[in-house]
């Protein structure tokens, strides 16, 4: 029995795993992260299914590979055939909020095909991937020369207007900008602005006003169990923070990046081309990295000082013992490790995922505190609130597992021995720079908690790094001969998945081990000489009896 | 410019491809196929997705492989999301209808889920896999002691009630059952009552009733081009013809099976488990081939002759200058090749079907009457029907590839240079022999035009044929270490495969394309640390302004 009848999941965007004092970061307080950690089971090994947002997103949301669900870059549409917490929840009588970031866009062309009106109950919560809407805020207001006049559709702009700053985008002249020496805006788009503060009210910016509306939303809930998707929309870039976190952390807090010459030596052409990108190139600067990393310190400062407050009001109105908490990531962030900026490629700093687990549950007091270093998958959230909340989970459709056993101190029977990623970079830069067809644009990822693997299709050798020799995996093993089998046998078991029918999901298990030799039963004889060889239970629908016995 | 405006896709059931006095049978005379044949092109190397009914034509109706729609097995529901040829058809301006068999199962979760009432135009059509209804007859009106009340919904069974065949199925006592000594019912589910004629009146039996059908279907058409599915039944068991069919071939004219003793000595596992199955025990005895090869071979006779009919109304309407004609069938039969009843596995007779097209266009000319030897797929069909028909191949959709050029005599660029089939067992008898789970019951074949390859998930040795060799496919290569290579070869192709992104059907590659390194031009700045690295028409954007230049 869970005590837990609400589920408060709280993703971060782009937070890195080890940026918490928890994992170790040698000057990055976060005391709420930890107080969470304290009293719930922290996660070492746990990795999205893509390293960039939404396609990692549709995963934890539908418990579903990429390869899978097939949302599998940022802007692809989440097909309509495809069932989500919300849907699962829902059957279990709970609700399914979003308050922040999805990343989703609806598959408009599903909906018309199937005659789903955008603006019914069911059109609305498929084009939000499965939620009811407290408020959808992706906190990316873009506009270039491509798109100068697109309405900015932002609740966050609508509530910063309210409060008067000026329009038609606060987002980026106040929360995402700073000012410059002459009193100007220094966008925060740049880089080399992310030395300022933000021109805004520490209390107006992002991350306090989703704590605010998530307060809002507890305020309000009755007696319904409910699962609430607190999505925060930093440290992501545009990075600049507000004061007190500006100026929280100079360039002596910033820990080296993890890169070595040698990497950057016949590096991996893939690789390579990642390298390139204008984030690779930037943050292998020490001026880049001395500028932005105290900016991206003090976004995680900020986090976690709104998540204390959030704890806080959870526990002064009862909710710590009825809710299971969640603080995870959609991805990391290279910031110069590797000679990378932002993400996509699958080093630990892009691809491994902080994750904390409270569970309210008696049952999960002896874990409290401790660490799990199972190897863990974003698609495990799903199944996991699915149970907490009472719900089935469909294992022919649900590719993740529960770690409700883990929070308990279990150890689930034949947990998996290798977690899987992707990445399809189609519509990328450094597809076009290797000239590849958007088949051949693929990555996946297998890590079978000591060796991790990239196998690029298109005619490209692997990467390989064994993180017990290296950890910091500097050393490319994926040309050496002395590891041909490891990686035949990570190629096997690579294989063994893609051809997994993850699409077989209108059909149970169950089901299939019911009919196995059952056709005869039903009146379907298949093969049979004569009535000797039916059963005889069988044989009275077939004997040769006169036709009118047959009315 | 196609001539043709109209497409009738002519699915015959378990026939085989050799049984047609065209592809070479020796005693069994087939004038109308040969006809056809003679006017278009038979292609010598077509290949069904699975051999069996459901996944087969899903993946006819798709153009996708069945690992991409998931209704792998018999009785699976397509998935409501996965487009049809009936989608692609009218969004085209043309109709499409169905006469006969489809297998389909309506997938009501994803009907319910996304509220697509049964009973509107659009959940009729998801219904029926895409095809609007003239009549749709599966054809096995099966009752045993599981199913002993169900109601009988069978139009065809109303059709011969009407004409007087006493209820509630006659389809079994008069079009599949005979008569024996006594007078009694002779059930045509017992293959030794194949040696009786069937106990109706040959224009009543399935397949002239069909064609009834479709007559009247060509008959009631307006100027509107259309798709007609014309799907009959037969020569699929129970095997029983009417006269004059039943009496046409003696067992004289039964071609010797092709099988050596040696197949049966320490046969692949999987193949072994199949041997096993009661069709393959029965027809592996010389009594019943005698009995139930003249039966199918009188059935497929019947075929042909209706097709003579159907031929010379389509002459005497006008309707051959403008209607592309295609024969196919859903997979073929073992009829006691290799120890083997019935379909499931990968040998010629079971996965190689007849296909045959008659294109009336102009272009066509020159390759009337010709044979193709290009290794084709049963998802070629779709893609060749939407492009007669003017509708728009969507390339990240639809895995097959029009058959148009080949029609033309032209050889299109970068052919496929292997075939896939693929068997879901999980729901069949030889997992439960094999004691394998759903997920491991799992079969791939794959076919470079020399090497057969089959697969099996679950820790087996793959099969190997090589064709040129061994064109009956008695010799197992499949542990053989002189053919390593191949097999390795073989893999690499399948898991390339494999990993494909079937499930990346809402966005184009043109999308992708359009995409890559744009990010900037829509106001996205990712890893630039100032204006001297953006483009020049991006700067305006981001440039250091007062405040107020920004509203």
């Amino acid at each position: 029995m869970s005590a837990a009848k609400n589920v408060l999941f709280i993703m971060y965007d782009q937070l890195r795993f080890d940026y918490l004092s928890c994992a170790g970061h040698p000057y990055l307080k976060t005391p709420n992260f930890d107080r969470l950690a304290a009293k719930g089971v922290r996660f070492t090994n746990a990795y999205v299914q893509s390293p960039i947002c939404g396609p990692s997103r549709m995963s934890c949301y539908t418990g579903r590979y990429v390869h899978s669900h097939g949302a599998a870059g940022n802007g692809y549409p989440l097909k309509i055939g495809e069932r989500t917490l919300g849907d699962y929840l829902r059957d279990a009588g709970a609700e399914c909020w979003l308050i922040g970031k999805t990343h989703m866009v609806a598959d408009v062309e599903g909906m018309r095909r199937l005659g789903v009106p955008a603006d019914s109950i069911i059109g609305a919560r498929v084009s939000e991937c499965g939620y009811d809407i407290w408020v959808r805020e992706d906190g990316l207001v873009c506009i270039g020369p491509e798109n100068p006049d697109e309405p900015i559709d932002s609740p966050y702009n609508d509530a910063l207007i309210a409060k008067g700053y000026p329009a038609p985008n606060p987002w980026h002249v106040h929360a995402n900008s700073g000012i410059d020496e002459a009193g100007n805006i220094a966008s925060g788009w740049y880089l080399k602005n992310s030395r300022a503060a933000a021109n805004i009210r520490e209390e107006d910016s992002e991350t306090p006003w989703l704590t605010d509306r998530a307060i809002e939303f507890l305020d309000s809930r009755g007696d319904a169990p409910w699962l609430c998707h607190l999505s925060f929309i930093k440290p992501h870039w545009p990075y600049i923070a507000p004061e007190p976190y500006a100026s929280m952390f100079g360039p002596d807090k910033v820990v080296p990046p993890v890169r070595s010459d040698a990497e950057r030596h016949n590096a991996n052409p893939v690789f390579e081309a990642f390298m390139e990108m204008p984030e690779g190139r930037s943050f292998s600067r020490d001026e880049v990295r001395d500028t932005v990393v105290p900016a991206y310190m003090g976004l995680v400062a900020q986090c976690d000082a709104e998540l204390g407050r959030l704890l806080d009001h959870l526990e002064a109105t009862g909710r710590m013992q009825d809710t299971m908490i969640v603080l995870t990531s959609d991805h990391g962030d290279y910031l110069g490790d590797h000679w990378m900026g932002d993400k996509c490629l699958f080093h630990e700093p892009s691809v491994k995922v902080p994750l904390v687990i409270y569970d309210p549950s008696e049952a999960a007091d002896k874990t409290r505190g401790t660490l799990c270093d199972a190897l863990v998958e974003a698609i495990d959230l799903t199944p996991t609130f699915i149970e907490v909340l009472g719900g089935k989970v469909l294992k022919h459709v649900v590719e993740g597992r529960s770690l409700l056993p883990w929070l308990r101190g279990e150890t689930p029977e034949n947990w998996r021995t290798a977690v899987f990623s992707e990445l399809d970079y189609g519509g990328l830069l450094p597809a076009e720079r290797l000239d590849l067809l958007p088949s051949d644009a693929h990555l996946f990822m297998i890590f079978d908690g000591r060796f991790k693997m990239m196998h690029a299709d298109g005619g490209f050798a692997p990467i390989l790094f064994d993180l017990e020799t290296d950890p910091r995996e500097l050393t490319d093993l994926g040309t050496d001969p002395a590891h041909e089998e490891t990686r035949q046998r990570l190629y096997e078991m690579l294989n063994r998945w893609a051809r997994r029918y993850a699409q077989r999901t209108t059909v149970t298990d169950e089901a299939l081990f019911a009919q196995r030799g059952t056709e005869a039963d039903f009146g379907c004889l298949i093969g049979f000489w004569d009535e000797s060889e039916v059963a005889p239970a069988v044989r009275p629908f077939f004997v040769g009896k006169p036709e009118r016995d047959y009315r």
